[in-house]
């Protein structure tokens, strides 16, 4: 970068925390707004040296580009907020929705004034370089990926229109998150039927790597399960758009809605607690930590 | 096996031929019932030299041990022919049911007089040594063991009740085929919304092993998958008994009703072929091989 851009991130949570990073490594001025956001969000910006704009207003006012990058199910509502504010920049949703929902947010921010990219972040948010990709599609996403030359996050302009960057989020995490959802409800299966320690014993024959990825999928995935299930609702409804199954993401959805109890615990459950969870029994409990 | 055992196997078809060579290896004398039966079962049993009994009534009146192997769908028809027969021996289903099918199959035979033991294979039916595995539950299953102590097929005893072996099975093929169903939708999803190139080029940085690993699921199950339709609903049954979601193997059997119409081709499709199965689009031509 050449120039200093400024730029609004909405918001620095784990995975907008690692574009501001990236976007700050790139000679950028990326501001923030404070209003309304809890204390890890204010500390995660603080780390990155970001700039509180203070308020939403402020941030739209000085910002020539604006990445979203929030909860799938808060995704619209960002769009929205920024739109109501007349934003004339360029607008980039870089999250995990539908590419139909993804077309309807480029609907209201561009009848806002603004002009719309397409994105979708693969990778985990550790801020290792190499570690996460931003998708970009669209007629603007040209204008994006300069941005990101630093790193870490790399950015990656597809051919495609706006919706593509999308697509390929959710067929990515459709994979991802759907084959490690049904892999926790297949121990949880095998434990309520008591065949848990003879699955084991079968896949360490016959598939070795089996038994180790299914305890990583609660010990990875637990504390994150409460932003998936909008997730799988999105890419269940990307799946029905192109005439296939919905079960598969509906399933997900619910695992990782009897997960969604242990967000911000000290540690990840073990397996035997993740499951019992997934069986419904800790629900019969007092006490209980499930929604 | 010291003495020769007489045991009758229901059907020889490709599994079922792994069985029966494995029985016949350890002793047996192993007959089969030729009535209603096709071409290729016939010369499946001659090539493992299984004696023809002819008809079920027959073969009911001279074996000692019954196993059936056959299509999930099948299994209760197989153990009520059985039991309408009055056999009083030893009753073996070897089927991809739920422990509550394993059950009801056990009831049926021991109202007409026979033991029963649960079973599930588990492996290919390639008849190499150590491939697969059958297992075996109930009070009755030691009695089963012995049979298989020759190979190639082996023999797992496990310690639960009826029920168990089944349950065992589902799980394993609950993820084996659950993911592999998945892994093909995931594949149309990228398709359809055309960013199958950019999905492999990201598996290929992030989960290099899943590229190949879908091009297989196409080539390994498309001609099987009529037989998975029926073991689909299994497993849903089998995750609705146990309270957890059944969408996973509602919309695996979705898929695998898809590729149904590769039944007996002389070769694998490609994955496009698969695919546009997969989004119905071969289902708008004329002479569409789809049911």
């Amino acid at each position: 970068m050449s120039e200093a851009r400024v730029i609004g991130l909405l918001h620095p949570g784990e995975m907008g925390s690692a574009v501001g990073a990236t976007l700050a490594a790139g000679g950028g001025r990326v501001l923030w707004a404070s209003q309304g956001r809890g204390a890890r969000t204010r500390q995660r910006a603080e780390e990155i040296d970001l700039e509180d704009a203070g308020t939403l207003e402020q941030l739209a006012r000085h910002a020539e580009v604006i990445f979203s990058v929030a909860p799938p199910q808060a995704a619209v509502d960002v769009a929205r907020a920024v739109a109501a504010l007349r934003f004339t920049g360029l607008f980039v949703d870089a999250n995990a929705v539908s590419p139909e929902t993804a077309r309807e947010i480029g609907r209201i921010v561009e009848r806002g004034g603004a002009r719309f990219v397409d994105g979708g972040i693969i990778g985990p948010a550790n801020r290792k370089p190499g570690a996460a990709r931003l998708y970009l599609s669209g007629p603007e996403a040209a204008h994006v990926a300069p941005l990101f030359a630093a790193g870490p996050v790399s950015a990656v302009k597809l051919e495609g229109p706006v919706g593509a960057a999308s697509a390929l989020k959710m067929a990515f995490a459709g994979w991802n998150k759907g084959m490690q959802a049904l892999l926790m409800a297949i121990r949880a299966l095998a434990m309520a039927e008591g065949v848990d320690q003879a699955l084991l014993a079968e896949w360490r024959i016959s598939m070795p790597e089996v038994p180790a990825r299914s305890e990583r999928a609660v010990h990875e995935n637990a504390r994150k399960a409460w932003r998936f299930v909008g997730e799988m609702e999105q890419i269940a409804r990307t799946f029905a758009q192109a005439g296939l199954p919905t079960g598969f993401h509906d399933a997900a959805g619910e695992v990782y809605r009897c997960l969604a109890g242990y967000k911000d615990t000290p540690a990840p459950p073990s397996v035997e607690e993740a499951i019992a969870a997934l069986l419904k029994r800790t629900s019969r409990e007092p006490g209980s930590i499930l929604l």
